[in-house]
């Protein structure tokens, strides 16, 4: 499949124009016959400054006619901080279920009156990452998936960071962690699947890179779930691929599987397509489990059964961000989030 | 379904150092013996002035211990410009073609040395979302969807962006343009739909909002691609949820259509599982279409038939935006991206 980006004519009524040199506070300050800093009063909001209705209106329309607009940069370095909070765009190719968190979460950090930013770090790991978060003087960071060790954190710390805060299955020193529970979402998928009577039940595990910290706890869940008991648990790395799903499919009876638990929803209804295919009976001869509770499931025949996860509530995380910057000394606070529960449909 | 987010008790290994004062380049002199600007040079990498290596390792020996980090927007103030592209985050739920140009995007504009920001200005609409982006200082603004207006343009282009650039169905005046051709997209539906024999066409129009840029010029294309036939078209709008469609297909055949382009795949797949529930055959009493070729539509039986849409290439893209800041006098530009084709599967 090919594109083409075409570059259209320009009409002349478009031209650019050159652009002016940028307006500073000093050039309000001039236009409206005030000194810079109740131009700084003004724009900026402070309450602490008694100036009259007529010479903020002045400044206003002085900083309009300008095109004039406060520098966030040159504000938080004169205060000391910022409250920008940032967050490192995940390095995992985000799924419907976390987009609508990081949604959420934005939203309530906004009423808090703090700028969420998404920094792209593609290509930076760990300790080398914080320091390029750090470059940008955060008040708080909060960081999904696997994040800075304890080196970045206390780096982050050092750069003026009141609070860095880690949203993932692992607990680092010196953050506050909300742990998501990837070990308890396998647990509950192996004890379903157990309680359903199957023995010979196999895992799916992303072939696509950046997934492991959520897949390889829930694996590890599966397994607890299951020692001491009769049954036998198999990986099975399968990449998001039509043909990847066909292959696995057609060696499947080599496995004699009675139960698989895929990764989340969309490799289960990729997989559960190419076994029907394949003329494997769902769930008489494999029994078949997702997770993450998405829509399409419910779409599809058997209706998928599937793991409902909770992520945290974006208003109790942008509260912890919130109290964390009031109180950086504030002890280090792990929070567990506890929410696996099995929705069984038909195809377990 | 409840969530639960439990504190677990501290540890005393865990609890946080008070955090030190934010140790500054002066401090990093003074530990290496040398000046601030000798400083400045080693740590910003700028290859100008002539240090020796020992000096330069004094320098970053100091740094290390201090935890210093250089102040992205201290150097910027500096500089009198940044390496921030601005990306608004956008305002409508992400679906997985998009969540793709983004990281593709990202990752080419890193390799030009960008740092991209996503900002997330929730509730902040044209030209009040444009002065909270210029208040970051960015070189450059990638505006999806439909963005602010001219006065925004010209108010970010006079706070310091050489480049604003703008992906979606309209062009903004002084801003370069990457048009996509939604249009385009419901033309092609409306013509296949026609092709195939069909008279009687409803499309599908998303009820949740902040989708209408997108989805307005599709329902258009239709209209203008059936225009002076013998074919009507019905607008039909949905909530993406089950009950919504389980309704919209109970009075299915009341609206007598025989063939129905969804705005995009998962809205298909819903009002199509909705309406095989119903007894509706697909595609023999009505032929469903939707758009953006998602894997998950070869799933279903019949196959989904969808549009695929080419999205602009994010190196394509990178590249107009580093054009765009080496030279701010560039007039606009528009591109046009061209791209939408037919996938017929089985529903169609």
């Amino acid at each position: 499949m090919r594109y083409v980006m075409v570059q259209i004519p320009n009409t002349p009524a478009s031209a650019s124009p050159a652009p002016r040199s940028v307006p500073t506070s000093a050039d309000v300050a001039r236009l409206a016959g005030v000194s810079r800093a109740t131009v700084s009063y003004v724009l900026n909001n402070t309450g602490a400054a008694r100036i009259s209705e007529p010479t903020r209106r002045r400044v206003r329309e002085a900083a309009e006619e300008l095109g004039y607009v406060p520098h966030a940069a040159a504000r938080s370095l004169r205060a000391g901080h910022s409250r920008m909070v940032l967050m490192p765009a995940p390095a995992f190719p985000v799924g419907p279920l976390y987009g609508r968190f990081i949604s959420e979460l934005q939203w309530a950090l906004g009423r808090l009156g703090y700028t969420v930013v998404q920094y792209g770090s593609v290509g930076l790991h760990g300790d080398e990452a914080a320091r390029a978060w750090a470059e940008l003087r955060p008040v708080a960071v909060l960081v999904p998936g696997s994040g800075p060790g304890p080196r970045g954190v206390a780096l982050l710390r050092r750069a003026g960071a009141r609070a860095v805060v880690t949203v993932g299955p692992e607990r680092v020193e010196g953050a506050h962690a909300v742990l998501l529970d990837h070990d308890g979402v396998g647990h509950c998928a192996g004890a379903h699947l157990y309680a359903r009577g199957r023995r010979r039940i196999g895992v799916v595990v992303p072939a696509e890179p950046g997934l492991e910290p959520f897949s390889r706890p829930r694996l590890a869940g599966v397994r607890a779930a299951l020692r001491g008991t009769d049954a036998e648990v198999t990986e099975l790395p399968l990449a998001y691929e039509e043909r990847a799903a066909a292959e696995l499919a057609a060696s499947w009876r080599r496995f004699g599987l009675d139960a698989v638990f895929a990764y989340n929803d969309e490799y289960a209804m990729l997989l559960m397509r190419a076994l029907q295919d394949e003329g494997v009976r769902i769930p008489d001869d494999t029994a078949v489990l997702g997770a993450d509770d998405l829509m399409l499931g419910r779409l599809l025949r058997p209706r998928l059964s599937t793991i409902h996860i909770e992520l945290p509530a974006g208003r109790d995380l942008a509260d912890l961000v919130d109290r964390a910057v009031r109180d950086p000394g504030l002890a280090p606070e792990a929070h567990q989030v506890l929410g696996a529960s099995v929705v069984r449909r038909e195809s377990s």
